[in-house]
């Protein structure tokens, strides 16, 4: 059909497409250029169980099926497989998030439940955050859940069981204790590691007191400020520090409050409802937004501070689009789904000042909540919605039918993202792909 | 941070990242090259009700979680918008076939149910595969649905309802009807298009006999004939037809028959099952992927003869992944998945001989079924799969507790592309840009 010379052209075309989305920009650079060009910064938002059908969800309500959220508008996009493995190396199709935060953090797939160790042997591999920080970036962690939640702890810890968050959580993890020779809590190798900053939840578990090895006797947020973390518990405090410190922001004793709330659904269907979307912030606890946008300040501040010419490396979780999912309540989720698009928009805001940054938005898993025709009777949970362009939306929650809370799912998730190496999340890739594109973004060995 | 030279190279970089992204390598040519590098066939695969969870489960039980479908390894990806509208033009957060296919095939959202007119004033508005016609390019339409099913219906005809298939079944259409002034059923419609190839099912519409209007008198395949066009209704007919004449195959009364089977979800669970995935092909039936391959060479001649330096627009439908759905039959569907899977394998060996092809993969909108752990005790349907991997699978269907079968979901879905044009699936978009999109790579005014 196509004329010689015609196809000729078009394969060049597409040649040249090819391998500007393959290589990147930094392609058509000498070596050395090719080497600063790298990006410097890489910010990393991980919504919490955020499948496809919980951004449309998100959207509907708020900017309309036919409006965009700050995440729709990356320019590169794919998705990402997310099953975890048993410890016989079998798939596991459906991922919990520490086997999740696991896979991309360090590379390696595990078993569910586990903490950036490995599912057969149980070895520690290391993690992003701690090569980042090996090679003199800054490094840092935001989440609206405890610090010592499966997603942040997979940056910051190696344990057998996510559920060893503090000194006196160790009963699933034996070998991990200090008396058996491991390397503590959750919360004991998170602050040992010197994490620039560190906002979130989970105050209780950094209260608990240290029973075996260093810092024996005093709690794990007494040791902290020994290490010379300057600690700080509710907006004001947090507004007020300056880079310089390593930062602990602990503003809840288990995770931070849900932006909106409403009836979550039932047997049978809500009537129709509208969230309540104005959350009283007396209570001096920050927005994901805020946590992300003062994160940003220090970590941009601090990298300068500490090496020339190295960046920094930042992760920021919507932990509770997760949970307001499990407790199959629409308007929690939804109101965290548009509270954790606050925090791309504020890391979007940065990387339009600062080319040098690779943005990424994903999620761990996908989760329960489907949106169903009006008409639909779903076998379990049900609410409906009016959303904000005045239309009616029924929401079906029917993973799991006991008294336990919803499911997780296996499907593939979305990833999006802007700058340096973005291209790398075109495609159908793998969640242990990310660790590679963040390892590279950050011009890690 | 970042010094003056760094960020002046860093956003040049972006910018030239950013232009061979939106503007594709065309942007590199001149004006007159441009045109003629344009793409010159498009050929578009629709898995219907082909959400991400349907794509999930056919990797995870074929090639395993970790391996890759022929769709899955496109190089341009994103996620689009398939909501529909009310007659006031208010979003309807779930659509249904017809007004999804509508959608991509004219550029304008429409109510539930209606094929390629509009939603308020029930006009009927131009479709992709009319502008290639009257542009004067080869033109194809292919499914496993009836060829009057709303898919290729909205190709090729405009009805106030999509179940007006032939002239017996116009009760919802009374302004459709030839004696009211319209354009008759969807069969009718179709052929009088003078389509180059349709291949798919439904020939009970076709033995219909039409009562009003040219032809009355005689059945819709007689009046076929009549025009021109070649019937085959098996294999050997089908694989003896040599490009000129138009050509109707019509290969079962309704839609062909499933390439796999399985027990159905039950409640409470079906006991782990292998799918039986060997079909007898004695019946004559050909696969999608055999029809697929078959119409991309008739359009291949005929575009050549018909004229030079026009292409060919192909539409093939993966119809019953959204059958098999509604009826939570997983072994069903994910076989449907894997034939899809097939047929798009076809167009893309056919693409990357022929560069000047652009092949794109979607859904028309997401569907019930959802991964879900083993443990989980799903609230409606369930099933247990043993995968080709040796791992369990538990799949849910839980969107309607009725006896109707299941329902489609509001997700967002994927759409992925090679090409002339490919780029512009990235991001997240509506697929009422998938028309625009068609359009331009056809070169259409």
């Amino acid at each position: 059909m196509a004329s010689a010379p015609y196809a000729r052209r078009a394969l060049a075309s597409t040649a040249l497409l090819v391998a500007s989305t393959v290589m990147g920009p930094a392609a058509a650079l000498s070596g050395t250029e090719r080497e600063t060009s790298r990006g410097r910064n890489v910010i990393l938002l991980v919504g919490d169980g955020m499948g496809d059908s919980e951004i449309t969800l998100a959207r509907n309500y708020t900017v309309g099926a036919g409006g965009r959220l700050h995440m729709d508008s990356f320019p590169m996009t794919g998705a990402y497989t997310t099953y975890s493995v048993d410890s016989d190396g079998r798939p596991n199709y459906v991922t919990d998030s520490a086997a999740s935060a696991t896979a991309w953090a360090t590379g390696h797939k595990t078993v569910n439940d586990r903490i950036s160790k490995t599912g057969d042997t149980d070895r520690a591999v290391p993690t992003i955050l701690e090569l980042a920080r090996q090679d003199g970036l800054a490094t840092g962690s935001v989440t609206t859940a405890e610090l010592t939640d499966a997603t942040p702890a997979a940056l910051t810890s190696h344990v057998t069981d996510r559920s060893c968050q503090g000194p006196a959580d160790m009963e699933r993890c034996p070998t991990d204790t200090r008396a058996a020779g491991g390397t503590g809590s959750i919360a004991e190798q998170t602050i040992s590691h010197h994490v620039d900053v560190l906002l979130g939840g989970g105050k209780q578990r950094f209260d608990q007191t240290i029973t075996q090895g260093p810092g024996r006797g005093t709690t794990v947020l007494e040791r902290a400020r020994q290490q010379g973390y300057r600690v700080v518990m509710d907006v004001r405090s947090l507004d007020s520090v300056r880079p310089g410190r390593p930062v602990l922001g602990l503003f809840a004793p288990e995770e931070l409050p849900v932006a909106w709330t409403g009836k979550p659904a039932t047997v049978g269907g809500t009537t129709s409802q509208r969230c309540v979307t104005d959350r009283n912030h007396s209570d001096g606890i920050p927005s994901l937004e805020a946590l992300t946008r003062k994160a940003i300040a220090l970590l941009d501040a601090r990298a300068r501070q500490k090496s020339a010419g190295k960046g920094f490396f930042l992760q920021v979780e919507g932990a509770s689009i997760d949970k307001q999912n499990h407790d199959a309540d629409p308007c929690g989720q939804i109101g965290e789904t548009v509270a954790f698009d606050q925090a791309v928009k504020a890391a979007r805001e940065y990387a339009a000042e600062h080319p040098d940054t690779l943005v990424i938005t994903t999620a761990d898993h996908g989760h329960s909540s489907q949106i169903v025709p009006m008409a639909a009777k779903p076998a379990g949970l049900s609410a409906t919605l009016v959303t904000d362009e005045g239309a009616p939306m029924k929401v079906s929650y029917a993973t799991h039918a006991g008294e336990e809370g919803q499911e997780h799912s296996g499907v593939q998730v979305r990833i999006a993202a802007e700058g340096p190496e973005a291209h790398r999340v075109l495609g159908t890739t793998d969640q242990t792909q990310l660790f590679t594109t963040l390892r590279i973004a950050l011009n890690l060995q």
